[in-house]
Order: structure tokens, then sequence, then C-alpha cells
């Protein structure tokens, strides 16, 4: 890391965006973040470097914000990426899992054969918010027999708690409101 | 890139799924090549050296394989990454547009401030097809004000002339069927 992006303030390059995608939610937007060659490759090497010593196998992202991080985060870990992905996205055999949201459910696949028995990952998405999607992520890679170690996000909303609902799990996020 | 990199073959980590998304297509599956560190170094460090003399402000990722690839290539050509996504997913401001493709139609939109006039653009998806996608993409960067000089691909299907489609533009693939 370069000292011009290791004091770099990621909070500037994250845009707030009312009623979005419902009434009332207040949307964390990482756009400007994604276009600022200096803050993307900020967010990336801090969680390169937060994971450095974490021993794990594959690095799993979460359709499709979760690509973003996670895909560059593989590269510099020199760990595989593995996608989840809404219902249908996936071509070959998949375990699906449906779960509940706080504005209705969600379902998401992995393909079966994306991992096995032991495996140790870390999942990565964007942002932690109920930690709804990132428990069903988590079901879903332990019923193919893998063990979620870490989950790493940009942006963690503190005061929806996401964190209760992932005991055991080492949780990094770079910037919390 | 290590010489055991360089000598990788990328078509052994391509997977062909019969009949998906339907009848009669057989898709390629990039899901080993990212599961493999190496391939997925590869498939990287190729497509950054391919490009590594081509003036542009920014890359433009497809929703949500193109994110896969056009991330990591952002960071490493030190550029700022733009989504293109599908309708209803970006949270501010957008512009859209409709499209049609072999079997129905699509629409994508991108950001109205993602970009302005004059700005240099590289388009990066994981496949190229028939160019439908990414003929889209192009009109709406242009109704931003943006040039599309370049697309960079993964696969392309040659046998469906996509680049037909795509006149003028620098276009690369790192596999060809």
């Amino acid at each position: 890391m370069t000292s011009s992006t290791a004091s770099l303030d990621l909070a500037a390059y994250i845009r707030d965006i009312p009623d979005f995608p419902q009434p009332g939610i207040n949307f964390k937007d990482i756009s400007p973040l994604l276009k600022s060659p200096e803050a993307f490759r900020a967010c990336i090497d801090r969680l390169v470097e937060h994971y450095a010593s974490l021993d794990i196998d594959y690095i799993v992202g979460i359709e499709s914000r979760g690509f973003l991080v996670g895909a560059p985060l593989a590269y510099h870990m020199n760990k595989g990426f593995i996608p989840i992905r809404k219902p249908g996205k996936l071509p070959y055999k998949v375990e699906r899992i449906d779960y509940t949201l706080e504005y209705g459910s969600g379902s998401l696949e992995i393909h079966a054969d994306a991992l096995g028995e032991g495996h140790r990952i870390l999942v990565v998405d964007d942002l932690l918010a109920t930690g709804g999607t990132v428990a069903a992520t988590r079901a879903l890679i332990e019923r193919l027999g893998g063990n979620v170690v870490a989950a790493g996000f940009v942006v963690e909303l503190e005061f929806l708690h996401g964190r209760d609902r992932l005991s055991g799990l080492d949780i990094h996020a770079l910037l919390k409101y």
C-alpha cells in the first residue's frame, strides 16, 4: 500500500441514497469508490492486508456487488473464487436455499461441486446489513461440507446487528455506520 | 506473469454445459477458471498485458460475470470501474436502454453521472456471443458522451459473429470457439 492510499478516507467515496430500494432505507452506494482508482485500490489492499494470515481455501462472493470486491481479493490472496448467485443463473447442478429478508424473501444458489468437505471459506460482500444473506450463504456452504471461517465487507451497518446472526465468524468491515 | 501461468491452457478451465439457458445452447461455464487461482490469475494478467498501452479513462463491466473480470482488471490497470446493471439495481439516477436479444429482450442501466463527455471506455464481459448486450452497452455509454474504444472478453463465440455489431472497436478475447 502506498502512503497516499494508506491515508485515504474511504468514507468520502460512499454516497447516501435516501429511500432506496425501499422508503426509509438510506442506501450506501459504493459507485464513487469503484470509480476512483485510488479508493478502489485502497479498499482491496486493506482487505488483503487484514486477511493476509487467514488460512482459507476459497473466497465466496455474493452476487453482484460481492463479485466486485471478492474477485480482486481472490486474485491478490491467490485463492480460487466461487460465486453465489440468484436462482437460475448458475449453469451446472446447484444447491439452493430460500430465506427470509426484512422485506420479503430471497433465494441463493451455489454449484453443487463448488467446494467440498472441510474447505475453509472467506465470504465477501459489499455490505453487512441484517446478516440474512450471509447467514443463508453460510448455510449453503455448510451443506456442501465447507466451513465459513470469516466474512469481509466494505460497509457494515452496525445498527442492524448483522453480527448477531453470524456467531463464530471472523467479521471485518472497512467502514461502519 | 510467471512462466507457469504464461504456458497455462485456459481452455482447460472452461466447462461446456449443454442446453443452458435454452435448449440447443452450449453454455461456456467459467466457474472452473474462477476456482483455480492459477487460471484466474493468468486470465486477468493476459488481459492486463493486452491492454497495457490502451489510453482509457474507465473500465465498464456488465453485470454480473463482467464484474468478475472487470473489477480485477480495473485494479491492475489503475482505472476506475463503472457497473452496467439490470434495471432497478443501481440506486442513483440512471440512463436506461431496452434492446432485443436472440431469445426475447433485455434492459440495461448505467448511472447518469457515471461518465461524461469524451471519456474513453474499455467494456469488459466474460463472453462475446451475438454482441447485442455489448452494442446496447456502447449505446448507453455514448448517450452520456463517452467513447467506447475497446471491448475485452474471456471467451468469444466466433460463429455468432458478434464483432459485426461492434464496428470500430478494438475487440480482444482470450479464447475463441
